[in-house]
C-alpha cells in the first residue's frame, strides 16, 4: 500500500513563543525572521491583556536551507528572545511528527486516524498502534503499521503493563494520542513518558465527566450529545480542551443510538485536535489552550 | 400599535395522550377521532419500549364547531382512552395560551419574546411582566403589555414577595417563562402557583450549574457555550430539559464576550422553547420531555 | 474478519403509503395491523395539505413469523388500502438491503460506507464495488467485498461500459450509491437499472452545480461549503434531495483545504442518506422527500 | 431612553493595510507602532501567496493621545508604507460608526440592529433609519432614532426617490445597511453615495439569487435555509460575501415556516456582518472579504 506524502513543507518552520506581554515583541520577533533571511507565511498572536499579561505567538517561516541552518536561526532566536524573558519553541515543518495511538476494542477512533494519516491529511507519521485487545490487530498491520499488543493488568497496580508500554514508545514518538484507550494512565507514567499526550472524552466536558457518558446523556435527558478532545494530565478528564463539538439528539435516540451518532462527533473532534497539535497551533497555558 | 393575529387554528384541537404502551391504541384513537367527525391534521406517537413501556401522542385534528361539541367530544375521549388506563388533555388550538413573563435587569429574553409575540410567531397573549427591577417598564408597556415591580426581598425568606407575585399571577395565566429571572422560586410558591413555569438557563446543562456559567466556561476553557430550556421543579437546573444549543467560541473570548454571544443562544433556545409548549408540543415524562 | 450482525429487526416490517389524503387512513392502517395481529412500533405521518393533499405514512410493525404470515398480510393491507386508492409497498425489516457501491478515484466516501457497513451501523450487505480505477481494489477485497473494474469509455458512446456494469449489477442489488463516481448515467442505464440510485453531490445544491464546486465556491468567497445527498434521475444534479450539511470555511481557506474539509461533510451527509433510505424512512415525492 | 455607551475603546486606533505582500511588512509596521509610542492589542495578518501574492493585515494599538498625535502618526504610517506600494486606512476605534438603515414592511432585521445597537453590542450611532413604509415609525421614533419616510416610485425611474435618500444621507452617515430594504439601488446611486452599502440576502447565496428565496427553495426540496450578507455592488446579488449561516429544515415547514425560521438567521447573519464592518474587521479585495 503506497502512503501520499503528508502534508509537509519542505525549508518551512515554526516558532512558539509565549510569556509575559511587553511592548514590542512583534517588532522584535518579524525583525529577527528577516534577518536571517526568513519570509512570514502566517503570524498569529493573542494576549490576554496588553498591560502585562500573557502573550503567546505562532510563527510560521519559508527559509531556504532550514536544516542546515538551524543552529544559527536558535541562536539569533535567543538573543531577540532572551531580552524579553520569553519561552520558546522551534519545530521544522518539513518532518512529519511521530504520533503512537493507544486504543481499546472501540476502533472508530482508530480506524479514522489511521486513515486520515494514510491519505496525507495529517503531517504525521504512526510508528506504532498499542492495544490492550488484539481486535484491531489485522486492520492496522493492512495498513502497515505495527500493532503490539499490552493486555491490561487487573487490580490497582498497572505498572507491570505501563513499563511495557513505556519501553515501546519511549524515544519512537513525539506524542501519543488516546483513542478510545479505556485504561487510565498514571501519573508516574505520563511524567516518565515526557511527551503530549491527546484524549479524546466522549461526552461535552464538564457535563457526564467519568465513564458511560451516554448512558448518564440518556437519563438526564439532553437534547445535544457532544465530544471534547484535551490534553491529558494527572487529573482525569480535567486536562487543557482543545475541542469540542455537539449533535443534536432527541427523546426518540436509545442509547445505543447516541453511542453510534457520538462516534461520528468524536472521531471529527479528535482528528481535528491532531491535526493542529501536529501542526504545532496549540499552546497549552494553564489549563488552557491557545489554538491558532 | 396593532397586533397581528397569532398563530391560531380555527377550529383545531390537539389531544395529548400518555401512559402505558398496549397494542391498539392509535386504532382506537384515530377510529374516535373519525367517530366524531374530526379530520387529523398531525399525528405524532413515541414508545420507549413496545412491549408495554411508556407511550405518547399527539393528535391535532380539525373538528367543524369544536368549542361546542367539546363536552361531547371528551365524554367519548374518555370512553377511548379510560380502557387503556391512559391519562389524556385536550387544548383548543383556537385559543391563544396566556404567558407571563418574570424578568430581571437583563432584558435580552424578555424583549425576544415580547417581539415575538407582536410579531404573530407565538399562539400566546401577554397578560403581564413581572420584574424585580424597574428597568424595562417602559419597554414593556410602550408594547401595550402591563408591567408589575415587585422588588425582591433580602434575606432566605421571599415570602412576601413570592405571595404579591402569586396574587398577580393566580387565575390568570396558563404558563410563567423565567426570563434570566435572577430569583429562586420556592417550591411552595410553585407548587401553588399550579401551571408549568419554563425556565433558560445560561449554559449547556448539566455542564456549569449554578451562577456565573460564562465566567466558569471561561476558567474551564471550553471551545463552545451553550443554553439550556428546561421546566423548573423544586430542584435547581434540574428540571426537565426542553431544548439546548451551543455557538463555538475561542480562547480569545472574554468573559464579555461570552456573555453577549451567549445572550444570542439563550434567545433563540427559550423562544423555540416557548413555542414548543405553547403549540402543546411537549409531554413531561419524569425528569423527560418528549417533543413531538 | 468476522462481520457483526447489522442493524437488523426479526419479525419487523415497514410498512410505506402515500397518495391522496382522506379521513380515516390513520384509523383504517392502524387496525388493520391490529387485526393482523401486528404491534405498531414506530408511525409516522405527512399530509401536505389535510383537505385532499398528498399523505405519506411509515408504520413499522412487530409480527411474529412474519415471513411465513406476509402473503396473507399483503391480502390484508391491499384489502384496507384499495377503498383509499392509496400506494403501498411492505419491507422485512429483518432482510438487509443490498447495496452496490460506484466509485472513482477519490475513496473517501467509498471506505466510510464499507467502514460503517462492518461495524454494523448499516442495515446493508455490499454484494460489489465497481470503480473505473483500480486504485481502491485492495482496500475494497480486503474488507471482504468483491471489486470490479470497468474501465470509462472515452468520448460520449457509454454504452459498452454502462451495459458491463448493468449486467453486474442486475438482479443483485436493491439500490445503488454513487460514492463520488466522476461518470455521468445515461438515463437508458437508469432506468434499464430499475432501482433507486444514491449520490452525493460536492456542494450545497442548488449553489455550484456542476464540477469543480469547491473552486467554485472558493471564487464565490462563501463563509460556508456544504454537501448534497440526492437521488439520480435523468437530469444531473437535480434529483430529489435527502440530506444536506455544511460547515464553515474562511477567507485564508485555499480550495485544496475546502476539499479535504469537505470530505468530512460528504461522507456524513452520504452516510445518513444511505441509512435512512435502507431503513424505508424516505419517500419520493415529484422532486422531494419526505424523510421520517 | 438612556443609551449605555457603545463598545468603544478609548485612545485606540485601528490600521488596515493591504497590497502586494513583499516580505518585511510586519517588521516594518510593527517597528513603527513602537516608535510612534503605540501598544499592539490585536494583530492579524494574511497573506493569499507569500510569493508576491496580495497581503492583508490588521493591527489595532493603544497610543494615549492618539486624537491630537495622528496628524503626526499618520505621516509616520505614511512614510513607513509608501516604500512598500501599500494601501492603508486608519480609524479610531474610540468613535462609533455612523450607520443608517434602510428597511421596508419586514422588520425583523431593523428592530434587531435597534435594540443591539441599544445595547451597545454594536460600535454604532444611528442617525436615521428611512423606509418606503410608514409602519416601523413609531417602532424606530420611541427608541429615539429619527425615522425618514421616503416613499418609492413605481415604474424604473427611481430617480427622485433615491434624490431625496441621498440628500438625506450625505454626510451623516459612514455606511449603510440594507435591512430587508426591498428596492434595488441604482449604479448611480451607490457611486454618489460613497460609502459602503452592506445588504442581507434572504438565503444562502448563490443558491436561490433574486426574488422569494424561500418560495424556491420549498420546491427545491432543501434540507437547510440559509442567509448571506454582503457588500452591494451594481450586480445585484454578486457583491463580496461577509458573512453566511444555514438552519436545518424538513418536509414538514411550510413557506410562510421557512420565512419565520429564516427571520431568525437573517438576523443573526445580518448583526454579525454590522458588527464586523463597523470593528473594521473586514477588508474587500476583488469581489472576495478577508474577515479577522
Amino acid at each position: 500500500m503506497t502512503s501520499p506524502a503528508p502534508q509537509l513543507h519542505p525549508a518551512h518552520a515554526c516558532l512558539i513563543v509565549h510569556g509575559k506581554d511587553t511592548p514590542g515583541i512583534i517588532a522584535a520577533v518579524s525583525a529577527m525572521i528577516t534577518r536571517i533571511g526568513g519570509n512570514i507565511v502566517a503570524f498569529d498572536q493573542y494576549s490576554d491583556d496588553p498591560r502585562g499579561g500573557a502573550y503567546f505567538q505562532r510563527v510560521v517561516f519559508h527559509r531556504p536551507d532550514f536544516a542546515a541552518a538551524r543552529p544559527q536561526i536558535e541562536t539569533e532566536i535567543a538573543a531577540t528572545l532572551d531580552p524579553f524573558e520569553l519561552e520558546w519553541s522551534l519545530t521544522d515543518q518539513s518532518v512529519p511528527k511521530r504520533m503512537a495511538i493507544l486504543a481499546s476494542k472501540q476502533d472508530h477512533c482508530l480506524l479514522d486516524l489511521l486513515w486520515r494519516n494514510r491519505r496525507g491529511e495529517l503531517p504525521t507519521t504512526i510508528p506504532m498502534v498499542i492495544s490492550n485487545h488484539t481486535t484491531s490487530a489485522e486492520d492496522v498491520r493492512s495498513l502497515g503499521v505495527p500493532f503490539f499488543h499490552v493486555p491490561s493488568v487487573a487490580g490497582p497496580d498497572k505498572s507491570a503493563s505501563e513499563a511495557k508500554i513505556l519501553e515501546l514508545l519511549k524515544g519512537n514518538v513525539d506524542f501519543v494520542v488516546l483513542a478510545r484507550y479505556m485504561q487510565i494512565l498514571s501519573p508516574e507514567f505520563l511524567e516518565q513518558l515526557g511527551v503530549p499526550v491527546i484524549n479524546i472524552h466522549h461526552s461535552f466536558l464538564p457535563a457526564f465527566i467519568g465513564a458511560e457518558p451516554y448512558r448518564k446523556a440518556k437519563e438526564r435527558g439532553v437534547k445535544l450529545i457532544g465530544a471534547t478532545s484535551h490534553y491529558v494530565t494527572g487529573d482525569l478528564d480535567e486536562g487543557p480542551i482543545i475541542e469540542q463539538d455537539t449533535i443534536r439528539v432527541t427523546h426518540a435516540d436509545t442509547t445505543e443510538e447516541l453511542v453510534r451518532r457520538g462516534a461520528d462527533v468524536e472521531r471529527q473532534v479528535l482528528s481535528r485536535a491532531v491535526r493542529w497539535h501536529a501542526e504545532d497551533r496549540i499552546i497549552r497555558h494553564g489549563n488552557h489552550t491557545i489554538v491558532f
